[in-house]
């Protein structure tokens, strides 16, 4: 029973991650739930970006490429970062774009079924994916112009009779962005390669967020992002991984000099670097890359399984108190109840979701919104604490029943909702 | 005359722009002639990064998308590089990596003349050419797997009689990294649209070393580097530009979320964005990004005109003084001694030029190695002074004249040479 804001300090005082929060640097006045879309700043990163600014850039000038090992930092924050995700070392780099690594992939498991079943030419997808992987494979099916198509699906139950002798490649986003829902990765990859489809898993949503065991799951590819649960800065550069199976076989079309074998020979024919290499590009945005280190820092003093814990204890909690304690308001759950299908957000819809998220915000309480009408909590172990649930459901309360947000200021969109 | 380092002394006392290198941090130990790879830092950028890093990371979080304008970031900063390559407002976005932007751009030219010449399937460039580029191609066409080709001709010369009706696109670079060596741009294009192909310009080499006149060439596509000339930062984005003419009409696959009309209307079908917003992809590296601005404040302080009066001055003392200093010793200039043909780079060929290059550096002299032979030296105006000039000559002189070049540690290997 957590009925009162002490129960919640007393789960805060028995809580071993709690200390965590300590390495992060959170303005006093504001409960961050929006980690699910940025993550907060780690403390380290500020003197991090100060070395890598004025030290390794300022003072080391070119030489850094070699002396700070610049042009290894996708590879070895690959590395560190493989465990969070259930990979090994040499299988994950952390380079480019989100959108970007996707397009890179979505070629690699195309041109792989090419060679093996080329009549299979459907790449099977969500309606309610997060829309840059949509985006991504119409413009990559748009330019292979040779009968490739996508197939939506509108929700998990159809992915089964989706599945047939023309279906290459299924993508699917391990944890949606919107409901909070989780897949069961080993279960659907298995479904999907009995189908023989490739399995592609976005995991923006999962990535220090759940436990992920993409070998255990037997996975094909993967890619995510570093910023939201990974805390490694705005736009701080996604990640990529591969199979170990595919490694040495795969190709993909943004075949830039970084994924070279011998970059710096500089002969005019592309050679692919072996292994996870071949996915590198362009030349990476060195001071935003070094900052993901500081994120991973954090996360080497856990373990996936004890953030999970607190993290299912956390939303668990948010449930029970908004169902609790504004159960008069036209609230509705979207995020399943049951822990095997639920992320780390919980997000719940509101007829004026937009305009309330707006006036929690001006409370102090960050969540964030998206079409349509639903309102997104992330809870991020490493930082949220039992507190910050119990203050800002009753902040959500004050909002609902003083009306506070039906307010101008609160109904007017900027760029970014 | 300037045959003494008094007088070098003398033309930096009379140089309007000398002032300018006190915005830069460089080692007091180090002569730095290697801008053309990686520019120096703009003193400003320390200070910047942790506005952004604690203020709008740590104090904003998620709200500084709106507050702080990141999502605004790539199109303002386009804005503000767009006068140093004769772009105008609207044109250009600073966004992901020169190779990824070249894909798009190298798409988007063979997409539109699939629509105008569907038979012209081949792309000319340069065996010489930065070998990223040639890859990209490579990656590309087979990527389309339908008759598409690269063409490389081996000079300058050979490219009147390589264009014919087969020819889709033309990709040069204005200034070539390994000679220095750089194309009439306006000419060349001229050349290449009476063929019936469209041309695509790199200026990793030319932005903010030489005037680029873009709209005055009426070339079609380009793409560049904001790390080099331009002071951003190692690995900050790269730039692309697209000419109005085909602004809302070009297509590119790389269709991630940033380039969609209504990004965060959330809808499954990507609709691109009007203009240049279309080459926008995926969620970009804040703390790089940001620290571009540090580096375009600076050219906004001058103009393309005075730094070119002052790189061709460098450039000449440079070639003067090494062929009259070093005239015993088996050195071959590279770099066109005609101005209109030089970029702000001085290559010579020495047989043992990555030993002596590594000598140099050991010697504070900081000019970098291609393959095969080449040493480059990079004049960057705003922070090169007429003193750098005759210093490096006499240290280069010295490590000849002494053979103090020909030790094991000069010729061993790094990662990045």
């Amino acid at each position: 029973m957590t009925s009162s804001r002490n129960d919640c300090l007393a789960l805060d005082a028995a809580d071993a991650l709690a200390p965590l929060r300590a390495q992060f640097d959170l303005p006093k006045d504001v409960i961050y739930l929006d980690g699910n879309s940025l993550g907060a700043r780690p403390i380290a990163s500020a003197k991090r970006a100060q070395e890598v600014i004025t030290g390794e850039w300022g003072v080391g000038l070119i030489r850094s490429w070699n002396e700070a090992d610049w042009f290894a930092l996708p590879r070895t924050l690959g590395d560190n970062l493989a465990p969070i995700i259930g990979a090994g070392k040499g299988e994950v780099v952390v380079t480019d774009t989100t959108s970007s690594n996707l397009f890179k992939v979505m070629a690699a498991a195309l041109d792989a079924q090419r060679e093996r079943s080329p009549k299979r030419k459907v790449v099977i997808s969500e309606r309610s994916n997060f829309p840059t992987d949509l985006y991504i494979v119409q413009g990559l099916t748009r330019l292979l112009d040779d009968g490739y198509s996508l197939r939506l699906i509108d929700s998990p139950d159809e992915l089964q009779s989706a599945l047939g002798d023309d279906v290459a490649v299924v993508l699917l986003t391990h944890v949606n962005y919107r409901t909070g829902a989780m897949y069961d990765m080993k279960a659907r990859t298995a479904e999907i390669h009995a189908s023989g489809a490739l399995a592609v898993w976005d995991l923006c949503h999962s990535a220090g967020a759940v436990p992920v065991d993409l070998n255990g799951a037997d996975a094909d590819y993967a890619v995510g992002c570093t910023y939201k649960y990974l805390n490694g800065g705005p736009g701080s550069p996604a990640f990529v991984w591969v199979n170990k199976k595919h490694q040495d076989t795969f190709w993909q079309p943004l075949s830039g000099w970084w994924g070279h074998r011998t970059p710096f020979a500089m002969t005019p024919e592309y050679t692919p670097d072996d292994g996870i290499g071949r996915y590198l590009c362009g030349t990476q945005p060195i001071v935003s890359l070094s900052l993901v280190q500081c994120g991973l820092d954090i996360f080497a003093q856990t373990s996936m399984d004890a953030l999970r814990r607190k993290s299912l204890a956390l939303t668990d909690l948010f449930i029970k108190l908004v169902e609790e304690r504004c159960a008069e308001f036209p609230l509705t759950l979207v995020t399943p109840r049951d822990h095997a299908s639920r992320g780390s957000q919980v997000s719940f819809e509101h007829p004026e979701g937009f305009a309330v998220i707006q006036a929690l915000i001006a409370r102090g309480v960050i969540g964030d919104y998206r079409e349509p009408r639903i309102m997104r909590f992330g809870m991020t172990p490493l930082y949220t604490s039992f507190a910050d649930v119990w203050d800002s459901v009753e902040i959500l309360r004050d909002v609902l029943s003083t009306g506070s947000w039906d307010k101008p200021e609160f109904h007017r969109r900027g760029t970014v909702t």
